[in-house]
Parts: structure tokens; C-alpha cells; sequence
């Protein structure tokens, strides 16, 4: 989903009106960041509080490439890692993930390894369908099983778009919550449904009721499930002692665009990329009696501070040997205040840009190359800055590219390097780059090996199921990241 | 302004709180356009329902060229068309213009010859500071006569960008609002401020207070400014008793941007243009006690359905005898129903595009010419989608190019030809477009002759103040309309 998706935040067919809605009751969140412009390194660093070069979820196989966990996939989330939900267990948490993983499919990266107590979902993208022979098609597991496949057992018709997944996530959640509050527990979910990822899907009481087309559909069910969730809360009486957060993992991808893509505003580009549209993603806070209703918060902030305000809420600390990177926004949530903070835009191990305060500065550009340009993949569709949207790896580090964001929100018209203004600027961002760069200390990187031998062939369960296939002989290999 | 300069439009500072709580207590209008993507010909079209073409707002020097009323024009506003205000006196309305009148400033053209029973303000935009000699200064009026000249009696510094006109126009229009109320007259005040449009200017109290720069700063002081209005409506307890619309005359000047332009949003281009950028616009209806609160119309509108609309309200028709574009709102407004009606985007005396439901068809486009391009005009700074935003002149009579704007609102994706949606969207228009042709009657061009005899040099009122000028020779000319 992008910034641009929501009525709140602008989409001109204002079709959100229960994220809308939770916005008045709770606080919109402008200047809210992925910790990169693609899902799985964005999902680690929401987990982990920490950067994805940190946490490992990217690629040293060549400079500033979009990594992340497709089946072949060797790595995963390290051991090493403490995922928010194994810290949450500390304070006594039960811990649920419904929905798409994303931090590797091998057996020790399983969701329960990592602090979930339950998990309804899948480990990769609802990619397919597939053969079963070049590629399975992905599993659904339950918990430490997996229950069926995605287009097998779980239907997701291309050709009308029909799909019921995220009735069934919707009625997962549902049930979890009302078992926690039956059994009075404090819980975490994490309700990371796939929808509006193509192939778009929805259910068939949504197909065809948006202006947007199918994808407004996925929207549309979207925002319906979380109404339904909010009032889920509010019907059991413990919604003011439930905090809930809306956000997306990447701007929209507009190269699905028109029919499987979304909105990525005003701002220049989508996923894949580190300019705003990639980057920026809309989000809400919503804490009746807590939040003040109808807040509206300039904070910059981050998926990372997720998992730091989470843990604020429960009373515990982040782990101190090592370094976060998500701070806690309770001050900026509960009393409104502005914390000052820099945000950092990775694509794979090259800091892309930083943002201080109203000013970013691109220290590398590149949206993709001339060859995929050519063959019609396009991260900016109509969209061309010169000098900004580069089909070559541009370095700009030293003398970045500067722009300031209140009065060019669309990253179109660069500082004259000669101003006073950019002089200012920088010389603050400068400090802030050095020390950035001073203390990090990359993860070893998990996105580097691929091998079909590793995909969803056999996962656990399938011989009850009868759904167990052969995989191929082991072949490890560098994974090509196109950009 | 552009539609996405407000809050309630998905601006991303969202600094319009008064614009978006009127949104909130009223109606906002996703789909508004404006007649024309210029000022002149856009405010001519509100106040007499009619297209441009057919109330002589247009030239014919040149194909599809956009034309308005600046100070060597000879032409204005015909006798021949009635304004909204010459028939809201037959109901009882006193009428008043405050700001920007732009329908010619000759002594025929006056609005006090028009219908308006007031006027504060000025006959052509702020530009300047003029010599006096080449050019003279704009002049300020008090109804009859004028009181001064921009930049010498009502002060606009183009280096701080300080003044404080939006001031005075607030001050006028809450005097007038009072003096109404007192007399307990129904009262019609058309507040056409021409603050945002450049050279911009906001007022000391509001400089620099703004994260969009300057033009933000505008913006601020007009969102306080309308608070303020809608607050003394209350104060006097007439507001169940006033119907308010806020609108805009054209999208945002990107030529003018960053930092004298605004926002279009998600949309292609800007002021000039016949893309969504050019002409949809912020439009907010207000009417506490009657509209119904929090609405969201996606009613397709016009500036020109004010007019029908402000007639209703007032208990009168419109005029029999002559092509009225402008509807009645009143059942959209007020029942939430959804008129079928097409939208037409003109340039000059070219039909360019024209909306039916979710589709617009290009008949032409164009942004501007090559020449102007290549010195640095751009109304679509960042933004190229091949074959749309045409350097040329492009005809696409025999095969328009067609958008879905729900699917595409930003103009990126032209159906296929030879789709089976091209060919009933295509049906459907097509009709309409024979039936606008065939009944097209278009008016005098009034936009076509520039004398720079009868500029602003000895406005009624110059001789008291000592102020008049003596006009060069007369020397009528073709106007030169470049884009």
C-alpha cells in the first residue's frame, strides 16, 4: 500500500472511511517511513527495531540491490535476532502472527522459533500459481504445520481476482482476540495480510464495488476488516487497553500499476526505490482514551519504532547489547511532541538517503537500470527528474543531492548546492551521516544464497496432507538481484 | 490553488485545519472542476454558468490557446450575459465582490455595472511593481472609484514577500457579513481574494510559519481567513442561514512551484493544462443545519454549477433564453444523489478532453510548445507520460485517448484502443460530444484585441488622489496568447 491510498491521506476516490474514521479517533502519522522500499527487510527491521543491514535482511551481490525472501532463499532471520515477540513473552504476551512472514521459510527461521506463539499464514508472497515441479506452490501453515497451499487449498482465482484470504485472515483475528480476552491474556497480533500485493485479490462481496478496479477492491476489504476488527475491540470493552497501529511495509508498486498498483500520492516514484514514494507510508495510532482523537503528528518515524514503542507499552526495555534503531514514540503519540530524529533509506548495504528534519539528501540515486528500463519495468511511471530519477547508479556523496520536503514534497526541484540553505543544511546531515556510518556495524548478510533444493517442497505437515514433492538436488548460488 | 493544497485533500503538511473542519461540518467535492485552467475565463464562467466559449472568455488568435484579462485587454464581460449577482437582486440579495474581479476593467466591464451593489478590490491581479511609465500599477477600487495602486497604497514587498492584503479582505468581508446581518438583507458576497497566486505574499503574523515555504504561508493565512468567516456566520447566528462554498479558479501553477506553487496532488500537471492537474479542485459546501456533516460528494462539479446552484438556493431560475452549463447541486449537496452530467475541458476555443462518469477522453493535447519548454516553462515540471503531455499540438479526434480516472487519476495509463472498454466508454462519449457540438453556440471572442492605450493608467477616482497617468496612443492589436 501507498501513502496515497487512504482518503485520509488523500486518495481521490475516498473509499477508506473506516481507516479514515480510525484516523479522527487517534492520530495520523504524515512522515512515516519504511526501513526499506521492499517487503521482507522492511518486516525484519519492523521485528527487530533495527535496520535491515543490521538485522542481515539484505544483499552484498552487488551494490544497492532490492533483496528479499523468495522461496529459493537460504537465509532467514538470524537466531542472533530478538524479534519483538520473544521479548514481549518476557512480560507475559501471547503472541500471534497472522499473514504473510516473510523472514524465511527454512525450519529455524519458523515463526515460532522466534517468539510467536501461533501463526496462521504463509512464509512467502501468495505468488502463483505454480507447478509444483519448477516451482510448489507457497504453503499455509498453522502454526508448526502447514495446512494447505495457496492456490490449491486456498483459492485466489486470476482471471475474476476472487479471493476469500483475507475473509479468513479477518476471522482469524477476530477469533484470537476474543480468545485472549475470554482467557484474559495480554496479547501482540500482528495482522500482516498480503492484500493489494499482486496478484490483487479480493473477496467476491468487494469485487467490483471500487472506482480504483480491483485493486481499490483489496482496499476496500482492507479497510472493512479493520473497521471490523477496531469495533472487535470496542464490542469485547478493551479497546482502550489496545493500541493499534496501521502502517505498510512499501510505497506502492507502481510497476502494477494502474490495474494491480496503488497510490503513492505526491510523491515522486514507488516501491523498490528510496525516493518518497517508496518510502513513505501512510500510518495511524489509535488508542481510544489514550490517543487524543483526530491528532495529527509531523514525527518522522519509522516502522522500527514498532517494535521500541511496543515494548514501552509493555513495560519492558529494548535490549541493550546491541544497537536499535526504532525509538519510542509514546511521547510524540500521548503528549505531542516532536522528536528529533533522523531517518535512513537503505536500498540492500548503501544508505541511498537520509532526511533531517524538512531537508533530504540523496547520497546515491538510481530508480532501475536502462536494461530493465527498456523491457518496460519502470519503478516512476510519467515521472522523469533529471539528475533525481536515474537509470544508472548515480553517487552523490560529495555533494548530495538536497531537497526540502515542506515546499517539494515530490522531490522534483534539488538545492542549489551554492545556496546558504544548502550549506545549512548539510553541514547538520553531514554530522548526523558521519556518526550513522561511525557505529554500524552490518549483519551478516542472509540474502545472498539461493537454491531451489530449499523451497516449499516438503514443509511440515505435508504427508498428512499428501502434498509432499520432491526437491531438487542441492545447488547453492548467488541470488540475482536485478536492482 | 491546487486540489491537493489542503489537508482534506491529502496535503502532507496538512496545514488547513479551518478548511478541513469546514470539510468536516460540510461537503467535500472530490470530483470539482473548474471551466477553464485559467483565472479569468473560470471566474467569468462562475458568475455566469456558462462555458467560456459561449460568454466570450476565449480567443480565436490561435488554436486552443489559453487567454484572460490582463491589462492591455480591450475586451471584458458582454452586457449580453447575466451575472449571478444582476439576478440575486431580484430576489432581495445585496451583492458584493471583494478581490479579484478579472472580467475586464473598462468602464463597461465595472462589476457595479454588472450586478455586484460593492466592490473591494482590485480589476486585474497583483502583478507588478510596475513604473508607471510602460506600465502602471494595478488599481484598487471602493466600489465606483479607485482608492489606490498595488504597491504604492496597498504595500506588497516581493523580497520578505510580506503584505497584508488577505487581511484587509478578511476585514471587508466580516464588515460586510455584519452590515448584512444588520439590515437583515440576504446578502451574496463573492470573496475572490488572489492571495497563492504569484507573486505570493502572506501577511507578517504568518511568515515563515508554514513547512511548505512561502506559498504555505499563503495558504495558512487564507485557511485562518475562511475560519474566521465561517466563525462570524456563527457568532451572528446566520449560519443555518448561509449556504458557503470554497473553490478555486484553477490548479496550481507549477510553473510558479516550489516556492510560489501548490499542490494538484495525485494529478497530472498544472494551471494551463487540460489534465486533472490543471482543472480539479479543492471545493468544500458548508451549511450547518443542512448539509449534512462529513459528507464526501463524488457528484462530478463545476464552478459554473455555483451559479445554478447559488440561483436555486435564492428561490430563482435560470435565465430561459440562453445555454446554461452550470446544475443545480442543491440534491447532491443536500440528498446525496449523483447527477449524470459530463465535465468538458476547453483551452481557448478548443475542446480538448471531456469526463463521463470515470473516463475522460482527450480530444487534444497539449502542455505547451517546445520553444516555451526549452526556456524553462513547464506546467508539468517532473511529470512526462509519452504521448499525453505532448509538446505539440496533438490532434486525437478519430481516436481519443482515454483514462480511467478511478483506476488512474494521474492520466498515466491510456486504455487500448482496442479494448472492449475503450469501445463503450468511446460509445457512451461520443454522444455526448455530438450533442455538446451540435448545440455549441460560441460567443464574441472578447479575448482577442490588447491596446495598451487602455490599461489602468487613469482609473475614475485617479484625480483626487492625484494618481492618473497619461495613456500612450491607441494602437489596438491581435493579443499574443502563447500557450
Amino acid at each position: 500500500m501507498g501513502w496515497g491510498d487512504l482518503g485520509a491521506f488523500g486518495e481521490p476516490s475516498k473509499e477508506t472511511p473506516n481507516l479514515d474514521q480510525m484516523a479522527s479517533e487517534g492520530m495520523l502519522f504524515l512522515d512515516f517511513y519504511t526501513a526499506s522500499p521492499l517487503c521482507s527487510p522492511s518486516r525484519a527491521a519492523l521485528l527487530t527495531g533495527r535496520l535491515p543491514v543490521r538485522n542481515g535482511f539484505y544483499t552484498t551481490n552487488a551494490h544497492a540491490r532490492n533483496a528479499y525472501t523468495p522461496q529459493d532463499i537460504v537465509g532467514g532471520i538470524p537466531d542472533s535476532e530478538l524479534l519483538l515477540p520473544e521479548l514481549l513473552k518476557e512480560a507475559g504476551y501471547i503472541n500471534k502472527i497472522i499473514g504473510k512472514w516473510h523472514l524465511g521459510h527454512r525450519p529455524q527461521f519458523h515463526p515460532l522459533k522466534h517468539g510467536f506463539d501461533e501463526w496462521f499464514g504463509s512464509p512467502n508472497c501468495h505468488f502463483g500459481p505454480f507447478d509444483n515441479r519448477a516451482l510448489p506452490n507457497i504453503p499455509v501453515y498453522r502454526d508448526w504445520e502447514m495446512i494447505g497451499r495457496y492456490y490449491e487449498d486456498f483459492k485466489i482465482d486470476l482471471k475474476t481476482g476472487e479471493s476469500n484470504l483475507t475473509q479468513i485472515y479477518l476471522q482469524e483475528a477476530l477469533d484470537f482476540i476474543s480468545k485472549q480476552e475470554a482467557s484474559q491474556q495480554p496479547f501482540f497480533l500482528y495482522w500482516a495480510i498480503d492484500a493489494t500485493h499482486a496478484p490483487v485479490y479480493a473477496s467476491k462481496q468487494f469485487l467490483g464495488t471500487s472506482q480504483r478496479g480491483l485493486y481499490g477492491d483489496a482496499v476496500r476489504e482492507i479497510d472493512e476488516s479493520i473497521g471490523k476488527i477496531l469495533n472487535h475491540l470496542q464490542k469485547l470493552g478493551i479497546s482502550e487497553n489496545t493500541f493499534v497501529f496501521f502502517t505498510s511495509d512499501n510505497g506502492a508498486a507502481l510497476i502494477s500499476a494502474p490495474k494491480q498498483g496503488g497510490s503513492n500520492g505526491p510523491f515522486l516514484c514507488g516501491k523498490q526505490t528510496t525516493f518518497e514514494g517508496g518510502m513513505r507510508e501512510p500510518a495511524i495510532a489509535w488508542w481510544p482514551g489514550h490517543i487524543p482523537a483526530g491528532g495529527v503528528s509531523h514525527q518522522l518515524g519509522n516502522v522500527m519504532d514498532l517494535f521500541t514503542t511496543s515494548l514501552s507499552l509493555a513495560g519492558l526495555q529494548p535490549p541493550g547489547d546491541r544497537q536499535i534503531d526504532g525509538i519510542d514514540l509514546l511521547p510524540a503519540i500521548l503528549q505531542g511532541k516532536l522528536i528529533d530524529r533522523p531517518i535512513f533509506y537503505y536500498r540492500g548495504n548503501e544508505m541511498m538517503a537520509v532526511r533531517a528534519g524538512l531537508y533530504k539528501a540523496h547520497y546515491w540515486t538510481w530508480s532501475n537500470s536502462w536494461e530493465e528500463s527498456s523491457k518496460g519495468i519502470n519503478f516512476c511511471p510519467g515521472q522523469n527528474v533529471s539528475g533525481v530519477t536515474t537509470h544508472t547508479q548515480e553517487e552523490h556523496t560529495n555533494l548530495p543531492l538536497l531537497f526540502h520536503l515542506g515546499r517539494d514534497p515530490g522531490e522534483k526541484y534539488p538545492l542549489s548546492f551554492a545556496s546558504d540553505e544548502y550549506q545549512r543544511a548539510m553541514e547538520r546531515i553531514s554530522v548526523l551521516v558521519q556518526q550513522h556510518k561511525a557505529t554500524m556495524v552490518p549483519g551478516v548478510p542472509q540474502l545472498n544464497v539461493c537454491d531451489k533444493a530449499v523451497m516449499n517442497w516438503s514443509p511440515p505437515g505435508c504427508e498428512k496432507l499428501g502434498k509432499c514433492l520432491t526437491p531438487p538436488t542441492s545447488d547453492p548460488k548467488k541470488c540475482f538481484w536485478p536492482h
